[in-house]
């Protein structure tokens, strides 16, 4: 049998998509939905929707459409979200805060160790049960506790640098908020979340829309 | 003369990605660079790059490729950054306090009036020159102010409420971090940031890489 061919990261992105919408129709109690509503819902076509789904088995039924806890159960398990990955945050200032402290990805699974930092008036703060520790201390606790997951949340200057170590020590993913890209081994997962990207996109459709408002 | 056809999302997303570089290249003092060697900093190919830049001039020149300063600041221009927006952003939390000291913000023109809030024990505190004002008081700020921009980092259950208050007082772009989709009328911009999506994408990607490592 042939290598499974690997799937898009154009469909990998919509998954977490579909996953949110399923969430909030499963909070609204509905039972069953056709991929034609599906595209109403998200703007996607149906056939795309078909066609992303059908990467990893066929979950709808011809007539029918899908049950919409069954597709919302699958899509969990398929963007890993049946596990609990151990978490660390690296920069203790309001991002790393807030992303330690955000409720949602607590309870999909996403176990919030600690926080660190090199400021010394943060360091042994306790918020909602999370310690800031010493970033001196950072290597040592992600072997300790085998933590697969890195939020780095610092400064661009030192990004890298703590990239560095978290590799060093065996973390498997990093999620990245500093603007800038970091160089990692192949068999390190990054993701990278671009504030600054995203609010540039946004002053150029504002600017492009004062421009047609005064034509 | 024919109307300018639309630029696709998929080059405007780039287009802040080009700046980031050219900025990184502005610091390290490097005058000039070619479209191939573009390439190999943002990954994109030579004829994407030349491509998208096409769609707002000739900025390069054949043999000497572009000049960093210049096309900096062209690309400055086209993101609409040389303007100031005022800004206000709605929900006081360690996200919407992460956005308002955001000092990539600040430099590059979005000035942050504001922030809003419900919490009794937020309203009136003061943290570097920015105030936590009353929601309540929500409406006449942005009409006095001409406020251009509005954030929400609220929780997803009040986002809608607060997206018809912006938008009713006048506000013409949303950038909006509440997992949810935002009903808004066609002249208001909304910009959404995903959080969870990303989280949700590098779960997938861990996951497989795990899985990978068994086989």
């Amino acid at each position: 049998m042939g290598k499974k061919s690997k799937v898009s990261m154009a469909v990998i992105r919509r998954l977490p998509k579909y996953y949110r919408y399923l969430g909030e129709l499963l909070d609204r109690d509905i039972k069953r939905i056709s991929s034609q509503q599906l595209s109403e819902l998200t703007g996607f076509t149906a056939s795309q929707i078909r066609q992303d789904l059908n990467n990893f088995g066929g979950f709808g039924q011809q007539g029918y459409g899908y049950n919409v806890e069954e597709l919302h159960k699958q899509l969990g398990k398929i963007l890993g979200l049946q596990k609990t990955y151990k978490t660390i945050i690296v920069g203790a200032g309001n991002l790393g805060q807030a992303i330690a402290h955000y409720r949602g990805f607590q309870r999909e699974g996403f176990k919030m160790l600690a926080l660190f930092d090199i400021n010394p008036r943060l360091i042994g703060l306790k918020l909602w049960d999370i310690e800031i520790k010493d970033v001196e201390t950072l290597e040592d606790f992600i072997k300790e506790n085998e933590v697969d997951i890195g939020v780095i949340c610092t400064p661009k200057e030192v990004s890298q640098e703590i990239a560095d170590k978290l590799v060093k020590s065996g973390i498997k993913a990093i999620w990245n908020f500093a603007p800038t890209d970091l160089k990692v081994s192949k068999d390190v997962v990054v993701e990278n979340v671009h504030l600054n990207e995203s609010l540039f996109t946004l002053s150029y459709l504002l600017k492009e829309k004062l421009k047609k408002d005064e034509e």
